[in-house]
């Protein structure tokens, strides 16, 4: 084979050298950037990826040329430069071109102790990542003359040859050694795991060292000019006198606060100037490369160099202050604010979190089910939950699962955590509504019902008292109290939401049940109600009462008996919620549950229950088991009992009327949006129209007022999506309940599907939980095939979303083309959605502009 | 107004007249077929429609002209001639013409007491038809002179005029009457309900009275020349010397056998050749008009004249038999004889049933679920069905409702009735599988399953051992045994059925699960096994305990030890049903159900089963109860269960395989197709087919031998018909189980749509029970999406329904016209869809020729 020539790609970094982030890495690029800011940057040179690329194969570089870039003798670190910095690379290599001479040198110039620990640090370090030595042989306590002669007595040893001594094939050594590393498998999955593609490619930079060990004012530091936790201004970072950059993570006695502090000396004292330069470097950075920077820097005899800058790591709530900052002083436009900000990372700020630099006792883990953290003593029962929160105490609701008689329980909770479920379990998707923090399927923890006592896998016992932390963001359940990060709506967050409402093209609306949800709904300036579910208002103890008479009535006429004490408290509900979303719409869903979720389940709640009906104990079982159903999901629910019970939704309706009447009187307004639900058939929503028709007339002449209203269809059965265009004859509405629509479409009860879904969704059998992402395959196209049918009946018909979908930025950009007017998700998932929904615009409207 | 002259619109008929059945009725045309038939038929005029309708409009009609057609002072009758004979039409008048001047010729001839006789008849008809006076009025136990002049004087007291004497008076006032009848609401709603359209009209026929009272042998007769309920040759009817026709249904003691016979003087006997004219008549009849007619005759003076002939009623055997003889006959084809029986029909022939000559004790009815009849004893249990069984009593199951593991008892008994469910409940569809008489829903009869006693509405009491009769046809519950006619799988059945599989162009399979049903399918001559549920094969009780066992199992290795023992029997299994079924297809399910359907449900049986396993209570109560589902139709079922535990799939495909191998060792030929249940992901069935394909490779290797078999899905949820076209990359066949498909396209649990299914069909809500009838717009449309897409991934693409109304006429059709390849159903509607397919074909054919 014939000798190839050594490479002589590579190519010195000035202001006006062709430097590609593409080609040189990103490293490099900043390098370049910090030197047309006139910045400090020591020599540079920059070998593009294609020559590292030869390297790994083999090839090898005129590393005398590039050391001749440097001057004479020069001592160079090495470090990676990949085309983005998520993607890692090889750790950087100090002091290249260190040797027997080059010590001899040093222990003239900073004196035989430095010298020696530095060439050790070298021969260290060689050693174990270029050489690939066993680490073990080169651990040594402290750096001493002696330590330094045994390393390079063991080098010899192991590698039969001396260290060596010429910079040139020490560089060459080092380059070979990295790009290797960089083509090794671990590399490879490590920065695929991170969004790198397969080709992704190594640039490296040979730098020449600032040592940071000179006379004066010499060390090294790192500064950054915000908190990266709040993302308010402050300067953090440290500097260490005397040392070198791969030291500054070293925690040493010694280390300089950056300004003043009054526990002990600064940098901002006692080199001011330098200081303001830095601060200096700092602006320009800010300005120049729109971001906030970290600087890595070195004074050498009170020279500053600036030696690398990356992006100042930082938390999602920082983040979202930076980029509202950057847009505000100017530096960015708020269209890029925009698109700085994750959607997802929003949830995170809207509740309190665990502070990340504190330390977890973790006892269990579940399924992040509901965002954010609480503490609080644990409670078995909702009625534990009511008398905790009645004494002031927060309590913690631990249960095997959720069911809706728990609602109350969990209104007094501050925090969620069941055994069993998954994230569309009733307590996950209660707790998102209420914006409650809920850790669901915690299946590590087992719950001994009769006991009282939640045990954790690792044998400790927890009981009823004792305090808890859950952590929804991460499903992580703690031991006690820890350190909270309070919830972060403020001026950024509120601003960039607003910023976001001026770009996005899809409505938002919130999906909420009570006057405490609505005002959550309006707090996160929801652009309305999208759903709000009736059913839970028959919850309470009161009206109760009356539901279980309304299901044992035997007639009509006993039905609308109990029914009529119903409907004031229906009508204050609606009142308060219309009052609440003044001027806004409001979609009422009508009753959908089965009746015998209002039953009580035990024989003693059935005793109770005969005795308040006055009825034989056998005659209320008997009912009772005669409603029971195989599969509730698919039963007598929804439109089905409307047409079987027609009292029940001519009472909700009259209650619906009755408010907006009541509210117009006060001077507000409102047009009610009536959504029907479980329909499979146009007839049915004929037949429920005709009823709501002459409600509407009943209470116009009675109240002697007129309003408006709106009748639609809540599309859950894949037959309603199949019948849109013949529904749509009778609806001015559809809204698509993916929920329910889902598990139709798969066969699949979201209940029952926790019991398979981790091996479904790891096997690949789903891509992702369904009930979690929307389907795009299958419910997707019924979605599109209702919409489109609808659409060519009624060319206005309104088209929505309002299941648990609804606040994904996947499901957003699904009804956002195919041309849905909102989507409805629950409160505390508003501000996600509008940020996600302006993404998507601003993402389109980029794609137009390159087309 | 002008006075508009009468109508003249009238025709004698003759055999060259223009009588035409759409406008003067199907009587004057079969009479003027007579006529052409050179039969002695009295002379007749039609009036055809168009004049029924102006006289009922006001019109009269040249009343004089139509007499003068039957020479001097004739009396005529007036019979209905509506364009079809099953729409009914007013009652026949007789002897319009008679007066006193008439009797008194009749005195002469006839002698007084028949002509008192006939008149004072004539009189009480007229004033009660015709007049509309109170019957009561002229109600007369004996005809005598006094009685005739009674009615005379009644008349006129009551009309303010003399009973009429101008004949043409008379018949116009008959024929107005008559017309108006017809105009009138409730004949208009009783044709209606027999199919006739809104315009349906009416002509009618005026005949010369034929008396059957002169000298000689004279009297009316009717006679038919089969037995009307087994369609079998035989000479029925009687005939009454001495009278009108309007007596032959008049129970007299003096009446005539026809034929000869031992219990009396005969026709046959007293004017030998008188019969054998009628003989050669009914001959004619069935030659020329091509059917079997009833002939109503009046002989006078030893002349015989036929005065009238409709259709033969008949039962549903009959109509077959007679189909086919006259086929066989060569007096119609055998296309035509396919479509003159019905198929529904068909299912009456295949059992018992209760003769509809018998008398009625009914005590209860429910919804008439699987056809046929059947007595026995009550029996309350399963247990008891099977003790009942082996002392070889018939019992009949009552169950509030079944469940799967009541299928050893319905085994055992000879129907099953239920007091819950609906057409599609358990009971119901085992039923219908095992052709078991089945009477569901039976909410008339109340069941006290603790005092075992079952209670009528009457408030009778029914106890164990009790006989009752269940009516599966009519849905009846009758007290006690009653008389029985026996199924008719005859000779003119099973060829008519091999002339329909001589047209048909769609395949028939059955759902057969057992060797029994096997065997069944095997006698209908079904094309195969479409769908056998393996599941059942797990309930057997030395079965169940293995199958716990694998529940139970805490490893893969143990629940592959239990289905290890399993193995055997199900090879077995499937040993004895390809034998059965050799050399057809038979396509095998892969277990489906969720597994808490293999766990006791009782506090003893779980003991029990804690017992067996070697376990404590406490974990066999916690494991069960963490088994079962909210919604088990939605839940870990099916291919669910095929991914997350593939050993039980394994062993069966592995059961599939050695079986063939050993079928084929014995001399027979087998290609099993396996059907996946329950996909709703193209993965889930590349997953199993790997597992499969690897069994099929070890079976192959370890028995040496060669077979082939093809894998396919089932596809019952919507999402598995929108993705057919990815999935069919590795089906080789799709089933539609439409079963569920409706379920999950409607949200509607067929098991708990008996609650409002009625309230549903009778408010017009759905049109149809879809779960009895394909519900063609949502489920339908599926269905052909799904076919559609599948068959562009793949041509060759097998194409099938297998659900519950696989064997109903109007799904054969939706079948037939989306180009499925068969469908599968019940072995007891196999005939019925074999005729079903054939009329298709031959409607088809009918079709494309008129085009």
């Amino acid at each position: 084979m014939q000798k190839l020539e050594p490479i002589t790609d590579f190519v010195e970094i000035t202001p006006s050298a062709e430097i590609a982030a593409t080609a040189h890495g990103w490293r490099a690029k900043c390098l370049q950037r910090l030197l047309r800011l006139d910045m400090p940057v020591p020599r540079t040179v920059a070998l593009p990826a294609t020559t590292i690329q030869a390297i790994a194969a083999g090839r090898s570089l005129d590393c005398k040329g590039v050391l001749e870039c440097f001057g004479e003798n020069p001592l160079v670190s090495v470090r990676p430069s990949p085309q983005n910095p998520e993607w890692g690379g090889p750790s950087t290599v100090l002091n290249i071109g260190m040797n027997a001479a080059r010590h001899a040198v040093l222990v003239k110039t900073h004196g035989q102790a430095a010298a020696d620990a530095l060439y050790l640090r070298f021969v260290q370090g060689y050693a174990v990542h270029v050489a690939r030595l066993d680490p073990d042989m080169f651990e040594i306590a402290e750096p001493s003359a002696q330590a330094l002669r045994d390393a390079l007595r063991a080098y010899r040893d192991e590698m039969d040859e001396p260290f060596p001594e010429d910079p040139a094939r020490q560089l060459a050594e080092v380059l070979r050694s990295m790009s290797r590393a960089w083509a090794g498998t671990s590399a490879r999955l490590l920065r695929q795991s991170k969004g790198a593609p397969e080709e992704a490619a190594l640039g490296l930079v040979v730098q020449e060292m600032a040592q940071g060990l000179g006379q004066g004012i010499s060390g090294s530091g790192v500064i950054q000019f915000i908190d990266p936790v709040t993302g308010l201004e402050q300067v953090t970072g440290r500097f260490l006198g005397q040392a070198q950059s791969s030291d500054i993570a070293e925690k040493r006695e010694d280390a300089l606060y950056l300004t003043r502090d009054p526990r002990g000396p600064s940098l901002e004292e006692l080199a001011p100037e330098l200081f303001a330069s830095l601060a200096r470097q700092g602006a320009a950075c800010r300005a120049k490369l729109r971001e906030e920077m970290q600087l890595e820097f070195t004074i050498n005899d009170s020279h500053l160099a600036v030696i690398d800058a990356v992006r100042v790591p930082r938390s999602s709530r920082a983040g979202l202050r930076i980029a509202v900052d950057l847009a505000n002083d100017g530096i960015i436009t708020r269209e890029e604010a925009l698109l700085r900000v994750e959607p997802r990372a929003l949830s995170e700020l809207l509740h309190p979190q665990v502070d990340p630099r504190g330390t977890r006792d973790v006892i269990g883990r579940g399924i992040a089910a509901s965002p954010g953290a609480a503490t609080g003593r644990i409670v078995f029962t909702s009625a534990a939950a009511q008398a905790s929160a009645s004494r002031g105490e927060p309590c913690i609701l631990v249960r095997r699962e959720t069911a809706p008689e728990d609602i109350r329980g969990m209104h007094s909770a501050v925090g969620v955590l069941t055994e069993r479920g998954g994230m569309t379990s009733h307590a996950a998707v209660i707790g998102r509504g209420l914006g409650l923090p809920c850790v669901v399927g915690a299946s590590d923890l087992s719950l001994d019902v009769k006991a009282l006592v939640l045990l954790s896998k690792s044998g400790r016992k927890l009981v009823e008292g004792d305090l808890i932390t859950i952590d929804g963001t991460t499903g992580q359940v703690l031991a006690g109290e820890v350190e909270m990060l309070p919830p972060a709506l403020d001026d950024a967050f509120r601003m960039l939401l607003s910023w976001a409402d001026d770009v996005r093209d899809i409505g938002i609306r919130a999906n909420a049940d009570t006057p405490a949800d609505a005002q959550t709904a309006r707090n996160f300036e929801a652009q309305g109600i999208g759903l709000c579910r009736t059913e839970h208002m028959f919850f309470e103890e009161a009206r109760l009462v009356a539901m279980r008479e309304m299901i044992f009535a035997d007639t009509p006429d006993d039905r609308a008996t109990a029914l009529a004490r119903l409907l004031p408290m229906q009508r204050d509900d609606f009142v308060q919620l219309f009052e609440i979303m003044q001027g806004l719409p409001v979609c009422i869903r009508l009753f959908d549950p089965p009746l015998h979720e209002f039953l009580p389940h035990s024989r003693d709640g059935l005793r109770e229950l005969a005795e308040a009906l006055d009825r034989p104990l056998s005659e209320v079982t008997r009912r009772a088991e005669a409603l029971t159903e195989f599969n509730p999901m698919l039963g007598m629910r929804g439109v089905r009992l409307g047409i079987v019970l027609p009292e029940i939704y001519d009472m909700q309706a009259q209650a619906i009327f009755e408010a907006v009447v009541e509210v117009a009187r006060r001077g507000g307004s409102i047009v009610p949006e009536i959504m029907i639900p479980l329909v499979s058939a146009s007839r049915e929503v004929e037949l429920v129209k005709t009823r709501i028709d002459a409600v509407a007339a009943k209470v116009r002449t009675a109240t002697r007022a007129e309003f408006d209203f709106k009748l639609g269809v809540m599309v859950e059965t894949p037959r309603a999506a199949l019948r849109a265009g013949e529904i749509a004859q009778h609806a001015a509405f559809l809204s698509f309940g993916t929920n329910d629509l889902t598990q139709m479409t798969y066969g699949l009860s979201r209940d029952d599907a926790g019991r398979f879904m981790n091996t479904y969704v790891q096997q690949g059998v789903y891509p992702e939980d369904p009930f979690h992402i929307l389907d795009v395959d299958g419910v997707g196209e019924l979605l599109l095939i209702g919409a489109e049918r609808g659409r060519q009946t009624r060319a206005n018909l309104t088209l929505s979303i309002c299941g648990e979908h609804g606040g994904n930025p996947e499901s957003i950009a699904f009804c956002r083309k195919a041309g849905f007017d909102y989507v409805s998700c629950s409160s505390y998932r508003v501000p996600l959605a509008r940020l996600a929904a302006a993404h998507l615009a601003l993402l389109d409207k980029d794609r137009k502009k390159t087309t």
